[in-house]
């Protein structure tokens, strides 16, 4: 037994109302850029930021009166977490979360200010699991699974009907792969309506799970990534299937591939992506080649990343551009050596943004020392325009990465 | 002799397949968060990221053909400047740019990339202008002037038409002003067909020329803003006219309101604003009580933000929200201390990002040492909670601001 595109359908009418129906964008500088249609999906301006509110509100109606008043419980970091706290809430219906004890305060915060009940407990999702199906069966309540579940799968389908009624004729939907939910209904109402629309779904390099299952691999995952919500180990019988019959291929992006698509949406699209949202742009961003002139619908299915990784991001970015670049110059401990570097600096138009003058290093003379600058310049040329003028000058200048 | 509608719709027709037809978005979070409908028009996802496009093609569509043989110059440091580039790209045009020598080295490059000659010279527009009015003159060229032009005035009354196209039952529109061009075309428009909606410019406290205009006192204009492209010293006889007319107030906005409100289309909208693109949200967060409930329509108008200053206005939110604090924190110098410190904070799940270790500052007696530590917190109560765990620890703590 699936979900059926009747399931799907039973779903969009059921979120009615309820949670937004969210633009697809066509991006004339993104489609510029990768010589493509790019079509994006934003998830990310559904409430709570993500497209998880669709099965968790779906899955939550199916309850009984009773159900309801016992109220549910879940475990999740995440989006998952903050869409079920947000249902709750809205819904009159007692949220418990399991989040494990690493999870960011924010977030933590942020759902407790809608109401939900946590407890921080494990190390992973799938210890908070363990701890969340003792807490449903001892108090009654209903698990409500992030993705191993028909009405989840049938809620998150909902996407592409949506995208379908704004520009049917796609040829390609990119989506990104955590547990499988989302690709799980989004495959199965595409392949129902439109059986010749490629469905790609996408994973991390560092959680390549649903594409271990699909080959008969055994997945190696772990390791940090900055896709937090597609870093699932564990996907399901359930989802492995669905993808199996209805996915054409899954594409694994490296971390570069995400930051360079949170980059993208930034600068060319000028909204807001986690590492998540960004793995469908992500993988077009890592095979141009291959979808160029296509006319294809990326889901930016989150929007919701921490403030300060963001700016890491997009300094990381600016410094692979040698937009920012770090410098280690040797100079005399003597007065004037410090005014000397600046004046060479600005008079290359490169602009210094921070000083570290080091004087007592073991490594350097007694009568030397060193300065490490951090300096934004145009780019590779502008650097070595920089770094040139400098050691003309007599000032030994390397370029520290 | 003014704007009317009709010639505003001609705008509309013409440039109908060459810019984008930017989404009116409905943001729930803002909506919530302000207790009123807020609607976002997306003049970011034009191309070069501006409304700025609309008024140049405009204007230079009027060109004949020996004009468009002889080219255009204008003065610019930013989003005109990139509009005009654009466009004689992709009309075959020459461009002449004039930008004061201050100008971005990005901003001067992405032109130059679009096939722009830029001339560096002066300090301010003002200046530029008369160096543009000179090459004109010499070399025969049209002037596009930013906003003092009916045919730019006119483009840039298109965003009207659409926003009431999406959206027909606003009461309220609010848009940046800069030259005066965009709230012009925009007033135009809205009071020709629906006189009932209220039209709000808004300025930046630093450049309040159009309110002094109006109310007929000196404005004092200088000093730092970030909103960049509403820092205009001139309006002119023409856009002071048709906003005496058709604008109903003007609220002029702080810099801590634009930061703020470039935060809140980050973080509750999911969307990249620059300093004067965010002006229309900064007057609905430093008014909420005068627009609660009301149905308005804000716009976007532009998101080239440079990505450094983008990441310090998040660092600079977070300061003031205390989720990041600085903290000094006097200690002997002896070996343990910087690991006490430490500790205590990790106790109070406080994360370190920085660590700046005294030992040779004068104001310090001979023994003892002092640290400058950089930690991320929940908020102001936890903020209290660390300082207050290190002070009971015998750890004299100040919050730095």
């Amino acid at each position: 037994m699936s979900v059926t595109l009747e399931q799907i359908q039973n779903a969009a009418s059921i979120l009615k109302g309820k949670i937004a129906r969210t633009p697809l964008l066509h991006s004339s500088a993104l489609s510029q850029t990768l010589n493509a249609n790019i079509h994006i999906k934003h998830e990310n301006l559904q409430p709570t930021h993500s497209f998880k509110v669709r099965g968790a509100r779906v899955k939550m109606e199916t309850l009984s009166p009773q159900q309801r008043y016992n109220g549910v419980v879940t475990m999740s970091a995440g989006n998952h977490a903050q869409a079920v706290a947000f249902h709750g809430r809205e819904m009159g219906v007692t949220v418990n979360l399991v989040m494990p004890e690493s999870t960011p305060s924010v977030k933590l915060l942020s759902c407790q200010e809608m109401g939900a009940e946590v407890t921080l407990s494990g190390e992973t999702i799938a210890d908070a699991q363990i701890i969340a199906e003792n807490i449903a069966h001892k108090q009654n309540k209903t698990l409500v699974h992030p993705y191993d579940d028909d009405s989840i799968i049938a809620g998150q389908g909902t996407v592409a009907l949506e995208m379908l009624e704004d520009c049917p004729d796609l040829d390609t939907i990119i989506v990104p792969i955590g547990g499988g939910g989302l690709i799980g209904g989004v495959a199965t109402a595409v392949k129902s309506l439109h059986p010749d629309i490629q469905i790609i779904g996408v994973e991390a390099e560092s959680f390549p799970s649903m594409h271990a299952a699909i080959n008969n691999t055994n997945a190696i995952c772990g390791g940090r990534t900055i896709g937090e919500g597609i870093a699932v180990k564990n996907v399901t019988t359930r989802t492995i299937e669905i993808t199996r019959k209805h996915v054409d291929d899954i594409i694994l992006v490296s971390e570069t591939n995400l930051e360079d698509a949170i980059v993208a949406f930034l600068d060319q699209h000028k909204s807001i992506a986690e590492g998540a949202g960004a793995a469908g742009l992500a993988a077009v961003l890592a095979h141009p080649q291959r979808f160029s002139g296509r006319n294809i619908g990326v889901i930016l299915c989150g929007g919701n990343i921490d403030p300060r990784v963001l700016n890491s991001v997009v300094s990381r970015k600016l410094a692979r551009l040698q937009r920012i670049i770090r410098l280690h110059v040797e100079i005399m401990d003597q007065p004037g050596a410090l005014a000397s570097v600046a004046t060479i600096i600005s008079q290359t138009r490169g602009n210094i943004l921070e000083v570290l003058h080091h004087r007592l290093l073991l490594d350097l003379p007694a009568k030397q020392a060193s300065l490490d600058l951090m300096i934004e310049t145009q780019g590779p040329r502008h650097a070595a325009t920089i770094i040139g003028s400098l050691n003309e000058a007599g000032f030994p200048t390397t370029h520290i990465d």
